[in-house]
C-alpha cells in the first residue's frame, strides 16, 4: 500500500490527448471528470445504458457482471463502461465521439460560427490582504477591491450571502473563491474550488420531465434523467391540469408543488449517482411549454386555456433557487425561458435555439418537435412561423396500454419478417413496455403486413396472414396484437384502442405541418431540410413515420432525428451567454400561427386519421 | 344635509394660492392633503404639538378643549390646529412657512441649486386595449407596451406581482395603475390612483428610532413618530448590545426582531394616524449608524466591535419590505444608507447630505450629530474628514434620572432666575421628565449660579446661596437639585451621577472636536459656519452649550441649530434621485479618523470633563 501511494500513475485519452495523473485506483469515471472530457453518463453511472463506453488499455477490474449483460459483444474487443471501470495503473483510454459539443455540430451542420462554452457562471479565487487599522474598508469591499483589479466591476451581491461573508473568509484566512454569475457575487467559498462548476438544464414536458446534469467549465454532459411528470395525477394533457385548478382553491399551488418535486426527484438522482455537490450547482436553465412554465413558476396559466387564449407573461424569468425550494445552491439563478405564445412555448424556443432555424438564411427549413404537444417552425425566405397541435401524449406512451417513455424496458424499435417479431429494448434485456419510437414502428409494419387496413381497423383473424394470426387476439374492444410475451406471465400487445389515439396523434402532426406550409405557400418539393425532434429514446424510424403518415414525404429533403433538441437549447443557453441572448431574440422572430382560426383545418385533420400517405387519402 | 351635498365649497391656501372644492364637511387636514401642501402633523394629527397652527377664516367647528390647552394664546388671533379644525363652508387658509422644503433651504443657504422633488417612485395611469385573437401579447407585454409608448423602457418586474397581474388587469377591465420604482414595476392598482403615492423616511437611532411618513409627489412631510429603540432592553449602547448577540445564539435575531418591530409600531401610528393606507407606501429610505444599519439588515455586526474595526458592507443595501416583515407595500423598496466607517454610518452620510457639506467648497465648516455617538465632520480646503465619539445616551435622556427624550411633557428649556426656577415643557401641561437640551440648560444654569463648581460638584448645601438652598436635597450619592415638584407627589430632580454622566458625554464630543480641528490644522477663528444637528426637541441653547464646554466657542462663525439633520438626508433621498446619487458617492469622499488612534486623545479627554471654556480649563 505505502508504494501504491508513493506511485505517480498516469491516464491519457484518445483523441484528445488529455493526460491525468493520479496517486492510487481511481474510478474511470472520476478520471475522466478530472480530465474535464466532454462526455456523458446517460444512465448516471450504474451500467445500464451502455453508453459509456469506451476502449481501455491498462491494468484494471475484471468486467463486472452489468458489463457482461450490457455490452457482451464489446469487451473482447477491449471496450469496457467507464462507470464500473477502475483503473490500477498507467492506462490509455480511447474516447468515442459522441459528446454534446459533437452532438451540436450535428444539428447545426453547416453554422459557420464555432459554438464556444462562455457560461454565466464562472470561479475566481482571491488571496486577499487581512484588513488592519490602516485597511478598514468593508470585508464586501475587500472582495470587490479584489474582484475590480480583475476586470470584474460593479457587481452586486445578495443581503443572504452578505451576512456569511464575514466568517468565511476568516475562516478561510482571507483566501476565498468567489462564485459569480454576470454581475451578481452569488457564492464565497473557501480555499480554491475552482473546477466545481455545474449546472443543470431541464425540459419540462406535459408527460416528461428531463434534467442534464452539466460542466460549465467544459460544456460537458455528466448524466441524465427522465422521469414521469408529477403532474400527470392531475391530468395527462395541460387542459385538463387548467380545469384542475379552476375547480382547486389550492390547485395552482399543488401543480407548482408538484413538478418542484419533480425537479427536486432528478435533482437528488443526479447528485447521488455522480458525487456532484448540490451547493456547487449554481445556475439552472429550464425550457417547456408556456402552461408547464407558468406553473413551474406559480403563475395562474387560466387565460391560456380561455379565449383569446394570452399568457400572463412571455419574458425570460430569473428567480432564485431558495424562492423556488429547488434543493441546490440557494443564490442559483433559475431561468425559465421565454415563451412565443400560449401554445408555443420555451421548448419550443430551445428547438429553435438548438437547430439555429433563427439564424435565418435562404433556406427552407422544417423543425417538428414530438411531444404531448406537436410544436413545428417554418423558415422560409427570411421568415419563422410557428405552430401547435395538441397531439396528445400517446408518442409519450400515455393511454397507450403498454406505453411508457423512452427508458430501459422500452421497446424502441420493432420489424415484423417471415411471421417473427423482432424488438429492440433499450438498456437490453426484458421488455416492459413500448415507447413512441416503437410503436410508430409497429404501426407501420401492421400497416405493411396487411394486419391492419388504412383507416387502422385491425382485420379479423380470418383475413389475417397465416404469419401473423397466432399474434391476433380478438376482443370486444376490436382486438389486439400480442408483440412479446413470456409464457402465461406477461404480454405487451397493442389494442385497436391505441391505434385509434395514434391515429389522432398523429393526424395532428400531420395537419400542422400541412396547414404551415400552405400558410408561406410553401411546396414540399422546395423543403430542403427537415428536423425531427422529440424525447424518443432512440431517434424515430423514418420509414416508418412516411409509411403511417405521421410525415409527409419530402422529396428534396435531408431528414434529421435531432432527439431532444428543445433541452439541447436550455444547455446551449447554460454554457453561452451568447446563446441565452440569442433565446431573448428568437420570441420576436417567430410569427405565431393560430392553426384552429384556419378555414380548412378540419378538414385537413379529418383526412390524415388514415395511414399511408396523404395524397393516396385523396381517393 | 340634501342641499350641502349639491354645495360646491372652496377653501384657498395663502401664500400658495392653492385652492381645493369639497361638497360637504371636510377637515382641515384632509384639505390639506388634498391640495397637495407641503405641511407637516408632527404628532400625527392629536392636538398636542401644536405645529400645525394656521390661520382660518370661515365658518368652522368651535376650538376643540385640546386646542384650548396647546395654542391659548394663539386662538383669539384667529388661529387654529389644522388637525382639529372642521370646514363648514368657503375658507381662507393661511399657511406659516415651516415645511420640509423651507428647512432644507435654511440648512442648505448659500447653495445654488434648487432642491427639486423627483422621487423614484412614479404612478402612471394606462387605459389599455383588452386582448383580441389579433392581439393576443401577454399580459405583462401589454402593459410595457404601453409603458414605451410613455417613454418607460426595459422594465423589471417581480414575479410576486406577475402572479396577480392577470386578476388585476380584468377585475379592473384593463384600467389600471402602474407603480414604478426606477427600473422596476412595483405594483399595479385597480383604475386611476395617481396621487395616493407615498414613502417613510427613518432615523434609526441607538436610543430613538424616528420615522416620517412623505408624500412623495409633492415632498411633503405629512406626520413624524419618535419612539425609544426597542432594542435598548438588550444594552443601551452599541457595544453592549454587541456583546449580547455574541453570547446569544439568536442574539443577532433577537435584535433584528425588535427593531424591524419598532419600525413597524412607527408604521401603525403614522398610518393610523393619517389615515394613508399601507399598500400606498412605496419606499422606505433609512439611516442609521452602521451598527444599527448591520442588525437591521440582519448582519452580524460583531467585527465593528472587534479590533481592526471593519464593517461587512459599505454600501448601500436595497430590499424588498416582505423580507423584512415591514407592513407597508411588500415589494416596497427599503434603501438603506451606505456608511462610511465602523462608526461613521448612515446617519452621518444623511447629515451630510442634509447640509450639503459635501458640495465642497473654500468654507470651513464643522457639523456635529450628537446623539449616544456623536459624530463630527469638518470640511477645510477641500477635505472631508470624520469622526465619532462614544458620547453615550445621557443627551437622549438614558442614564439620567428623570431623562427622556424629546416629547410631550420633557423639559426642553430651564432657567434659574431670582429663586425661580423657569421651565419650558414640550407640548405644555405637566412635565414628566427632562430632555437632552433641557440637560444642558440645566447645568449651565446650575455653574453660572454657582450651585455646582468647574468640576461638576454640587456644592454642600451650607455653601449654597440663599436662593437655591430649598431646592436641594443631599444625600449619600452626591446631592440633587429639584427642578419641580407637585407637593409630596412627585417631583423631577437632577443628581449628582446625572451631572457626571453628562460630563463624560459632553466631553467626548468637546474632545472630538477638538482632534479633528487639529488634525486639518484649522483655527476656531477660521471655522466659518457650526451646525449643530440632533434628536433634541426643539433646538439646543447655544450660550447653555458654550458655557458647560459642551461646544468651543468659534469667534467667526454662524452656529445654526439644524434639528434632526440625518432624517433630512433620508427624506432627501427618498423624494429627489439626484440626492439618492449623492449619497452614494458621499462615502468615497470621506476620510475617516479614528480618534482613538490620536496620541493626545486621553489627555484632551480627560481636560474637557471639566465645565466652562476649555482654555481656562489648562490652569
Amino acid at each position: 500500500m505505502a508504494e501504491n501511494k508513493k506511485k505517480n500513475l498516469q491516464v491519457s485519452f484518445l483523441p484528445s490527448g488529455k493526460k491525468v495523473t493520479f496517486q492510487k485506483a481511481i474510478s474511470l469515471r472520476e478520471a475522466i471528470i478530472k480530465a474535464k472530457i466532454d462526455f456523458s453518463f446517460p444512465c448516471g453511472g450504474n451500467g445500464l445504458c451502455g453508453k459509456c463506453k469506451v476502449k481501455v488499455k491498462g491494468n484494471t477490474n475484471p468486467p463486472s457482471l452489468k458489463e457482461k449483460e450490457t455490452i457482451p459483444e464489446w469487451l473482447e474487443k477491449g471496450y469496457r463502461l467507464a462507470c464500473q471501470t477502475i483503473l490500477y495503473g498507467n492506462a490509455e483510454v480511447e474516447i468515442p465521439v459522441s459528446s454534446l459539443i459533437s452532438t451540436l455540430r450535428i444539428l447545426t451542420e453547416g453554422s459557420e460560427e464555432k459554438f464556444k462554452v462562455d457560461p454565466f457562471v464562472q470561479k475566481i479565487y482571491l488571496s486577499l490582504p487581512p484588513p488592519t487599522l490602516k485597511d478598514q474598508i468593508s470585508d464586501v469591499a475587500r472582495i470587490k477591491r479584489e474582484l475590480r483589479k480583475k476586470g470584474f466591476d460593479q457587481l452586486k451581491i445578495d443581503l443572504r450571502l452578505i451576512k456569511k461573508v464575514p466568517f468565511i473568509l476568516r475562516e478561510s484566512q482571507f483566501k476565498t473563491t468567489v462564485v459569480l454569475n454576470n454581475k451578481e457575487i452569488i457564492n464565497l467559498e473557501e480555499g480554491d474550488t475552482r473546477g466545481k462548476n455545474f449546472g443543470l438544464a431541464f425540459d419540462i414536458g406535459t408527460t416528461t420531465v428531463v434534467g442534464s446534469l452539466i460542466d460549465l467549465d467544459t460544456g460537458n454532459r455528466i448524466a441524465t434523467k427522465a422521469i414521469l411528470n408529477p403532474q400527470t395525477i392531475y391530468g395527462d394533457d395541460v387542459i385538463s391540469r387548467v380545469s384542475y385548478l379552476q375547480n382547486n382553491s389550492k390547485g395552482l399551488l399543488n401543480l407548482q408543488r408538484k413538478i418542484v418535486g419533480g425537479i427536486n426527484e432528478i435533482v437528488d438522482y443526479l447528485v447521488n449517482s455522480t458525487g456532484v455537490k448540490r451547493k456547487n450547482i449554481y445556475e439552472i436553465t429550464l425550457v417547456g411549454n408556456t402552461v408547464m412554465q407558468h406553473l413551474l413558476s406559480g403563475v395562474n396559466p387560466l387565460n391560456l386555456a380561455l379565449y383569446p387564449y394570452v399568457p400572463v407573461t412571455q419574458d425570460p424569468i430569473n428567480l432564485k433557487s431558495y424562492r423556488l425550494g429547488i434543493k441546490i445552491n440557494p443564490l442559483a439563478n433559475i431561468y425559465v425561458f421565454p415563451n412565443i405564445a400560449a401554445f408555443v412555448g420555451g421548448d419550443t424556443v430551445g428547438v429553435i435555439l438548438a437547430t439555429e432555424m433563427h439564424k435565418i438564411n435562404n433556406k427552407t427549413k422544417l423543425a417538428i418537435d414530438i411531444g404531448t404537444n406537436g410544436e413545428i417552425v417554418l423558415s422560409h425566405e427570411g421568415k419563422l412561423v410557428a405552430a401547435s397541435t395538441a397531439a396528445g401524449p400517446a408518442f409519450e406512451g400515455s393511454r397507450i396500454s403498454h406505453g411508457m417513455w423512452a427508458q430501459d424496458g422500452a421497446i424502441e424499435k420493432v420489424r415484423l419478417k417471415d411471421g417473427e417479431v423482432i424488438i429492440d429494448v433499450i438498456g437490453g434485456g426484458r421488455p416492459t413496455g413500448i415507447c413512441g419510437s416503437g410503436l410508430i414502428d409497429s404501426i407501420s409494419e401492421f400497416y405493411k403486413e396487411g394486419i391492419i387496413d388504412r383507416s387502422g381497423r385491425i382485420k379479423p383473424v380470418k383475413e389475417q396472414s397465416r404469419l401473423w394470426r397466432n399474434r391476433i387476439v380478438e376482443d370486444e374492444e376490436g382486438g389486439r396484437f400480442i408483440l412479446w410475451e413470456d409464457g402465461e406471465k406477461s404480454s405487451i400487445f397493442i389494442s385497436q384502442k391505441d391505434i385509434r389515439e395514434f391515429q389522432l396523434a398523429k393526424a395532428a402532426i400531420y395537419t400542422g405541418i400541412k396547414i404551415l406550409l400552405d400558410k408561406l405557400e410553401v411546396k414540399r418539393e422546395n423543403v430542403e431540410e427537415v428536423l425531427i425532434a422529440g424525447a424518443f429514446g432512440n431517434y424515430i424510424n423514418l420509414e416508418s413515420a412516411y409509411n403511417v403518415g405521421l410525415l409527409p414525404k419530402f422529396p428534396n429533403s435531408k431528414v434529421k432525428n435531432v432527439g431532444n433538441a428543445a433541452i439541447l437549447g436550455a444547455i446551449k443557453a447554460l454554457i453561452s451567454r451568447k446563446s441565452r441572448q440569442e433565446a431573448e431574440e428568437i420570441p420576436h422572430l417567430v410569427h405565431y400561427v393560430e392553426l384552429a382560426a384556419t378555414t380548412n383545418f378540419q378538414d385537413v385533420l379529418t383526412d390524415s386519421i388514415f395511414l399511408g400517405e396523404k395524397e393516396s387519402n385523396n381517393s
